[in-house]
Order: structure tokens, then C-alpha cells, then sequence
């Protein structure tokens, strides 16, 4: 299994080997996303799952029941109505921000596909469909916008807001969802009932190191942290940086320089004082015109903050608007707050919570239930069928960085973890 | 004469409105800046001058002696050695940076032709050429290297360290002087001896509001504050926003971000206790890799540093070292900083200085003498021959942005005192 786990993790990578030096880059809806996602299909097929694509790109790997399969070769007692039973779903994602890892939703992927590896080899016959879902375009890295596929497929997609938001290039979401030879207009047909699920799981790595300084070897998450963005436009006065007086200026840079100092230490205030952490990140900042000797006019700044407990982040939003208050007038410049998301943070299913602690702890790992301060597909699964996400350590907590990294003995675990789950849930 | 000024603004501009909303671009070794040269090359025939393009690019526009021009029909004693009298000349540019005013640069070569118009309708008659010089490329927008026409016929080109410098597209200088038809070997050619050129005179708009509040009419710089120009490059570590606590962050932007304030506040402590002002700019900012759901993780910083008090500028290099050092412990990154530019400052010949401002006041306008912020093709220039700056005002002090403006009176006040200057220096 160790070795299947490894070829076939390069093989979703599309790379023979784990470790170039730029990393990984597979935007949402490019070709090289599409490259992975064959891969997927053909790995499925190999274990001999039905896969499809739907309206929005994602892929949708199927392992049916008996009654469907063979209704007249297995032999097997009829089980009324399975053809019309939920289906239990396992899935995640093959995108990568930019220069990003290999493990980022490939790991959840990769998990599935060996979970049900083992169960076919373990001659185990599901009583219900077990699916395994490749879901588009999950990083905001491209368009600024995460969690595309999923939020189609849970019918949470604002399709006019986001037909045309673009990405560095100029291409819009439309145009770039139709280069792959779907359909923008119906990509809403992407969305499917609750009948069809009967529960979802997400295996992701932690991309933090909670569970490694716990002393755990696995995580499950209750709930996860979702964000508020602002996007902060400072608009000051371009001039020569050689003949305008220091006290003549009106910088935009300067001006907005105590922000992004702020922002960081108003999180560390916030999380020392609260019983849950909040986390905030200036991380995102463009210049105009960006020439050396031109005093910076124009600079927009964007803002991430994260916490599960929804008023923290709320809080942190409104002293960071108070702050820009305080600069526009000891700066002299002009303030403009645009909040891009402003997402409450989900809660997840803690029945599916109970039982993936419980099955990984039967297999002799030792859990640790924790909050994600990640947003993930689950997150648009939660909302609509009962849901779970489960994570596997990685190196140092290193994410979106060509160094990202989990172990194969961890992998393996998620395997047996998601094997031992759907024994559970698709079985008797 | 102020609707002639007025008609070749627009002529050297290639446009029909001084007031485009996103102002002018025309980078050096462009085809936008060969055509705006294209027309002053029109322009001086026009007036009766012959232009060449010297091995940089460079045109010179060059009145003749009339002994050189009608040594039989003139009917004047032949003057002996006229042809190999130095030239008296004047000179500026026609680049400038992204979105930058039609005045910078172009008001000097303005001034200048009109200068020379003004002269021949008087029916001067020039004992030393006239020469009017329209340099390639001052501006460091493109390739973050200023005056390239003037560095080459002042004989102060770095041929082999400049010809890899690339623009933002990856362009190297020596690919794009070769894309006008010129030849990088070939550029040291345009170097001129000291004794072809006796003055050398640049008008250009102040970019400064220094003449305006003395209540003077025109400027006369004596020094040319020439730039320290540091590359400040942060390395930390890239992390998810989300799943890295905030006390377990290594963020470059956050490193950085007391830097920007730091050079600001200390460029305006040592202008407060010094006689001499020093301008200090964090002007260009860049973060990797620049998207929302990632902790910056490199960070690099442009700063340029200005006075003509040299020591002042060695001074505020030496400051900001110290806090990086400072910023590496804190935050724990890495800073790497670079001396990209260190050029001392330039004093300009006193006597042509002298000159300058009695030409002026003798026509009735009230001159300052003062220095320089910016640096200009002059300063390449004063290293071989005797130079002077002559600046008229421009509205609000802007320049290098699209509302830069110079009033068609001052434009005619530099037109007279040019014109002024050039019938006691290339007259008896």
C-alpha cells in the first residue's frame, strides 16, 4: 500500500518527483488543473469506479452498489432500493496556489483512492455509494474566489456576482470555466439534492502544528474559521522623490505602513486575550506607480482575518477601520474599506465529528477535536449534508510553499482512518 | 510666440490635448519616445538646424556658424577657426516615466527651440554653433537607470554592467537600444570631446515648490542632489493565513512594514537638524507571493535617499542598516540590502550659474539660486563641460503624474532668458 500511495501521489502531482524547486502550480480551471483531474479519472477507473464530470468540472468518482453493478451475476440477495440510496462521500481538491505543494488536496485524494483500494481488496461490498469527488478550482489563488466546484455542487454559487471577476491576466471566471469546455450558464446544474449524500468527509493535511504539539496524530475538525477580507484602497499624491520636502508628502506607502504593523499585533492582542485564537494577515499589496524615484500615490492593501468565533473577527474588522480612520488624517490621504468576504464561520456535523475521532482511535492513533483555520470544500458540503473533515500532520505546518510536506506512515493513516469510516458508514 | 510655444508642446508631445486623464508614457528606446524625437527633429529643421542621431540615440539639433554654413554668400569676414569653435548647448528630453506630464523634459527642448527661433527672427548671428541636444532615455522608469543619452556623450556609460539590466518584460537595455536601429558595441561612440561643446545649459520645470514660496520667478540650481538608491530584500517564510498562529510567524511584510516609517521619519529628523535638507522614499514595494490565503514570504523594498550634503545621504544609508539588523532579530528574517545606485552629488559651475541669474534679472524676472532634488542629463554633463540648471516653476510642485503642468508664461519667461543666455554665449 505504502508504494501505491507513493507512485500514485506523484501521478495525481503529474511530476516524478516530489520535490521541484518551484513547486506546484495548478491553477483553478487551467489546463494544468485539468491535467491532474485525468489522472484522478484514470486512477478511479483503475480501481474501478465509475467517474463523471459535472457542470462545474468537477469530477465525481463512484463506486456503486451491488444491486447496481451486477443485480444478476452476484448472487446477492437484493437490497430494496439501493439504487436510490445516499451516497457517502469522501473528496477534495487537485489545484494549487501559486509555487504551492503537493499535498494540498491531493493528500485527501490520495487517501480516498486508497481507501477504497483496500476495501475492494479486503472484499467489502458497500451497502451504500461511495464517492469520491474531485472538486474544481478550490484555491482563491487564481480568481480570488475559493471553493468553486464545491460551492456549485452545494448550490451556494452566486453565478452573476462572479462571472466576471478576473484574474491577473484579465481573463474572467466565465471565460475561464468555458475554456475548459463547460458552460457558465449551466454551471448551476452542478447542484445536486440532499438526497443524494448521506454524509461527507475531507481529508486534509493540518497545515498548522496543532496536532503535533498536542501529541495527537490525527485531527478532526468541529468547526471551521472562515474569513473576512478587506481590500484597503489609500489613495495619497504622487511626486518626485527628490524634490518633494518630507514634509510636503502625502505617501500612500508611509501612510499605510502602521496597518500593516497593526493588523498583526491587534491579532496577538486579540488571541492572547480570547479563549479562541484570531489570526489576521495583511497579505496581499500593490504600489502605483512603483518607480524609484515616484513617491508611491496609490497603494491597495489586502486584509485576511480568521477565526472560528465570528465576534473576533468582527472586532478585529472594526478597529482596523478605526485605525484607517486615524491614518487618513495623520497622513493626509484617503481611505477606502471594501469588505471582499465577510463568510460565518461553519460548524461542523459533530456526530460525523464523534465517529471519525472514534474510528481513527480504534485503529490506535491518537486524535485531537480542533478548529480549522482553513476554509476547505467541506465547508459547502456542511451546509447542505452532515459533514467532516479530517487532518493528517504536515512538516513544520508548511503550506502553499514548495517545502510543504506530509509523510507516507501519515498517509497511510488517512487511508485506514477513511477505509475504517466507510467500512462504518457504507456498510451494514 | 506663446501660440507657437503652445502648438509645438502639443507637436512635441504627439498629441492633440495637454490633459490626457492618464498622462504620458513614453519610456526611453521606445517606439513613443522615437516618435516624439522624430518630431523635434521636424521642429529644428523647420528653424533652419541640421540633426543628427549620435551612437546612443541622442539627436543633436546644431545651428552653424555662418561661416560654416555661407562661407561665399554671406558676404561676412570669415570668422578664422569658426568651424572648430566649441558649441554653446542647450539640451533635455523627450522620455518619461508611466503615466507621467508632458512638461518634464519636453519644456527644456521646448524652451530651447523657441529659444533659437526667437533669435533667428532677431536676425542673430551666431560666432559659436548652437547646438540643441534632445537626449535618449533619462528617466530610470524602464530600466531603473537614469540619463543613458547623457551618461554616453558625457563618456560615463558602464557599457558591460548596463547591458543586462532588463525592464519589467525581460527586455535588456542592449536589446532595446538595438531595437532602434542602434548598435550597443557602438555606443561609446557617441562620447564627445571637451572641446566640442563650451556651455552646456539645461532648462527644466522644478518639479518643487522651492521658486513659487521664495516669491521668485525662475531658478537657478548651484548642486544636484544625486540619489543613494537601496534594494532592501526580506526573506521570511511563506505559511497558510489561516493555520499558522501569529507568534509562530516569520512574515516579510510585517518585518518590513516599521522600515517604511522608520525611512520617512528619520529622512524628516536629519532635514529638522541639518542646514541642508535630505528626502528619503521607500518608493517600490513587492511582495511574493502576493495572494490572499498566504503569509508573505518575501518582501522587496526600493528606497532612494537624496541631498546634496553627500555625508547626510551616507548617514541615512548607514541608519536604515542598522534597523535592518534590527528588524532581522525581531522578526526573524532575513535582510539582504543592496547598493544599487551611490552617486555623489554634483556642483554645478559657479560662473555659468552667475550668468544664468543675471541674464534673467536683466529681463525683469527675480531668480533663487538653490539646488537640485532631481537629477537631470546636466548632471552627466557638468563632469566635462561647464553646466547650468535653469528651472521655471511648475503648478503644485507636481511632476511625473498625469496633472503636471507649467504655465505657458514661464514657458516663454525660460524661451527669453535661453534665448538671452545664448546671444551673450554664442554672440560676441
Amino acid at each position: 500500500m505504502l508504494e501505491w500511495l507513493e507512485t500514485t501521489l506523484k501521478r495525481l502531482n503529474v511530476t516524478d518527483t516530489m520535490d521541484p524547486p518551484q513547486g506546484f502550480t495548478r491553477l483553478g480551471y487551467t489546463q494544468e488543473e485539468w491535467a491532474a483531474m485525468d489522472v484522478f479519472q484514470q486512477v478511479a477507473e483503475e480501481l474501478g469506479l465509475n467517474v463523471r464530470q459535472d457542470a462545474a468540472g468537477n469530477r465525481i468518482a463512484r463506486w456503486e452498489t451491488e444491486q447496481e453493478d451486477y443485480p444478476s451475476v452476484s448472487g446477492l440477495t437484493a437490497i430494496p432500493g439501493a439504487s436510490s440510496r445516499p451516497a457517502v462521500a469522501l473528496g477534495s481538491h487537485l489545484d494549487t496556489v501559486v509555487s504551492g505543494g503537493g499535498y494540498d488536496g491531493v493528500a485527501g485524494l490520495l487517501c480516498a483512492l486508497g481507501a477504497v483500494k483496500w476495501l475492494k481488496r479486503q472484499g467489502f461490498t458497500p451497502l451504500y455509494p461511495v464517492e469520491i469527488i474531485c472538486f474544481a478550482a478550490e484555491e482563491s489563488a487564481r480568481f480570488g474566489v475559493s471553493t468553486i466546484g464545491s460551492k456549485a455542487m452545494a448550490g451556494l454559487l452566486s453565478v452573476e456576482e462572479l462571472a466576471g471577476v478576473k484574474d491577473q491576466h484579465g481573463i474572467t471566471l466565465r471565460e475561464a470555466v468555458e475554456q475548459m469546455g463547460l458552460s457558465w450558464s449551466d454551471i448551476t446544474k452542478a447542484e445536486r439534492s440532499q438526497q443524494e449524500i448521506k454524509r461527507f468527509v475531507e481529508l486534509h493535511i493540518e497545515q498548522g502544528t496543532r496536532i503535533e504539539k498536542s501529541g495527537a496524530q490525527f485531527g478532526v475538525a468541529t468547526a471551521i474559521a472562515c474569513p473576512i477580507r478587506l481590500k484597503i484602497e489609500v489613495e495619497g499624491q504622487m511626486g518626485h522623490t527628490g524634490t518633494t520636502p518630507m514634509d510636503e508628502r502625502r505617501d500612500a506607502l508611509v501612510a499605510v505602513a502602521p496597518l500593516i504593523s497593526f493588523v498583526a499585533e491587534r491579532a496577538e492582542q486579540l488571541s492572547a486575550s480570547s479563549p479562541c485564537p484570531v489570526v489576521a494577515t495583511a497579505s496581499t499589496l500593490q504600489v502605483k506607480p512603483n518607480v524609484m524615484n515616484v513617491i508611491p500615490g496609490w497603494v491597495e492593501l489586502g486584509i485576511d482575518i480568521r477565526s472560528v468565533d465570528d465576534k473576533l473577527k468582527i472586532q478585529l474588522a472594526q478597529s482596523i477601520k478605526e485605525k484607517c480612520a486615524e491614518l487618513e488624517q495623520c497622513y493626509h490621504v484617503k481611505i477606502k474599506i471594501d469588505t471582499l468576504v465577510h463568510n460565518p464561520s461553519v460548524t461542523l456535523d459533530r456526530s460525523v465529528a464523534d465517529d471519525l475521532l472514534q474510528t481513527g482511535e480504534r485503529l490506535g492513533y491518537k486524535g485531537l477535536l480542533m478548529e480549522s483555520g482553513a476554509g476547505h470544500d467541506v465547508m459547502n458540503m456542511a451546509h447542505k449534508w452532515p459533514s467532516g473533515l479530517l487532518f493528517i500532520p504536515c512538516r513544520e505546518g508548511l503550506s502553499h510553499h514548495p517545502r510543504e510536506y506530509a509523510a507516507l506512515d501519515d498517509l497511510l493513516m488517512g487511508t485506514h482512518i477513511l477505509a475504517a469510516y466507510l467500512q462504518g458508514e457504507a456498510g451494514e
